[in-house]
């Protein structure tokens, strides 16, 4: 059993109306493997930084059990950079700033090593890297779980969906849905999504939760409701790391199991949200997350019992 | 027992983008009693219409087991007139036209054969009548919910925080929350509001589901995802009635309970968006309640074992 994560690794500059950071690290690949790790024993991940990138990050990174044979290191070069802004009601935001550097030409390698890949997490990139990801691969993953943005929408939707026909779970927010089906109902969106190739679909609602459907089922996970919200950067990566890494730890890829698996994403998200990125994560406690999931549990137990239940 | 209902009968003029109403009956007081009477053998409510209200309209609330006593009929006055435009995503909406008539000058008058009321619903009115109604009744009921709007706290702030300190619940939208306590976070704002006297609120999020705090816990129903919202107007009210209705109909109002009266105050505020007006709730079947009930509960219900829960 193994689980790769492809993504970025990057810098981001963020500012809430809590307060701004510098250069922090960041990236979708980051919030993934941090999020899974703490349900598997290692991550791997493919991905590139530039030299500018910290020794601390990357023993951050190592100390968390990720694997970096899959970070490539380009010295002369920079790391990805994003930088934003978020608004009052912290569910929108502006970029501000977005540098490719190193994205520009990234081409991802799958190293030997990580060939025994059974959990493959796409994390967002240009479709055609994902699928290059897919096709480099020896045998095909028990698993594929893909992120994606509404970017790839405007600008590649025909790469875009042959890349979505390939994977198994696709895991975008809901505006996304609505853009990617052209339908306005998100019943009605997941049903015309699942027939371009996913057997499963997760609408991310950020505040409002996460909605997981297959063809005949559809399960709904509330977001915490928290006293306070510091910085939502890297919440959706944070969810499907934990979403994929619990799946790893499991092995258990039926519906029943992925509900646990989106409640534990979304216990993961609601600690990230916490703190500027990914600090919260850092030095999470199995018994912090544990605590959590009883919290998930007790918003939403109610008992009732039907006559013809 | 018995459940009294005050609230506006009226008549609203709807446009959505699936169409367009002339003159149809609604009014709080008719979405809560026509829902509740899904749970109680009567509902009584106190409200005033004008001779414009037509027989039929009084007949569709007879069948409904609502009785009509309190409701005042001024033969030479004209009934509540609301008319509204829904915005393509269905979660706001303009007014288009008001038209006080008969409210203007509302006096309610609770009648004597309803001084035995246990549990009471204070529709949406001004916070002077809503406290009139409880003021009039010779004995304080069993549980008092009270709904409001918006509208109350930027004209009238002072007298909406007195009746709001002689309720048991109340019930209001995210955004009714956020400016009633100055708060952002709803669980901050919860603690605020609930500090103003309720010992219970909920707090309505539209097709994001429903919250329901006390003092020490927090439950959270969703919102079934449907194929299609036909018409919002009245969901609100319908959520409320199908509340009240239950706990009237079991009479038990602890906190367990109340999380399933949320359930079934959700359930029944699905329907109520499927068709214009109150359609679909003048005929409803215990059958098809009861189905919906079951869509919840798989919607939510997940089974995680914890080493220490």
């Amino acid at each position: 059993m193994s689980l790769l994560v492809i993504g970025t690794v990057a810098f981001d500059a963020i500012e809430t109306p809590f307060g701004k950071t510098d250069k922090i690290i960041g990236g979708a690949a980051t919030y993934i493997s941090l999020s899974a790790s703490n349900f598997v024993n290692k991550t791997n991940i493919v991905s590139v930084v530039g030299g500018d990138f910290p020794q601390t990050g990357l023993d951050m990174l190592e100390e968390n059990n990720v694997d970096l044979e899959g970070l490539e290191i380009r010295e002369n070069e920079k790391t990805f950079f994003w930088s934003g802004k978020y608004h009052n009601d912290m569910n929108t935001r502006d970029t501000l700033d977005t540098q490719l550097n190193v994205l520009e030409t990234f081409n991802p390698v799958v190293p030997d090593n990580y060939q025994d890949c059974e959990f493959l997490m796409l994390g967002n990139l240009a479709p055609t890297v994902q699928k290059q990801v897919i096709n480099s691969l020896h045998n095909r993953p028990k698993l594929i779980v893909m992120d994606t943005m509404n970017f790839w929408m405007d600008i590649a939707m025909d790469e875009l969906k042959s890349t979505i026909s390939m994977v198994d779970v696709l895991s975008i927010n809901d505006e996304e849905a609505r853009q990617l089906s052209g339908e306005y109902s998100l019943r009605k969106a997941a049903q015309k999504i699942l027939a371009m190739g996913p057997q499963y679909l997760i609408i991310k609602k950020g505040e409002h939760g996460a909605l997981l459907f297959d063809k005949n089922e559809v399960f709904f996970a509330p977001a915490l409701p928290l006293e306070e919200v510091f910085d939502p950067t890297g919440a959706g990566d944070t969810f499907a790391g934990g979403f994929i890494g619990y799946l790893a730890e499991t092995k258990d890829i039926s519906f029943d199991n992925m509900k646990r698996a989106v409640i534990y994403g979304s216990a993961m998200a609601s600690f990230c949200v916490e703190k500027f990125g990914t600090e919260r994560l850092e030095n999470l406690t199995d018994g912090e997350l544990e605590k959590r999931v009883h919290e998930f549990i007790s918003l939403v137990q109610f008992d009732i019992s039907l006559v013809n239940s």
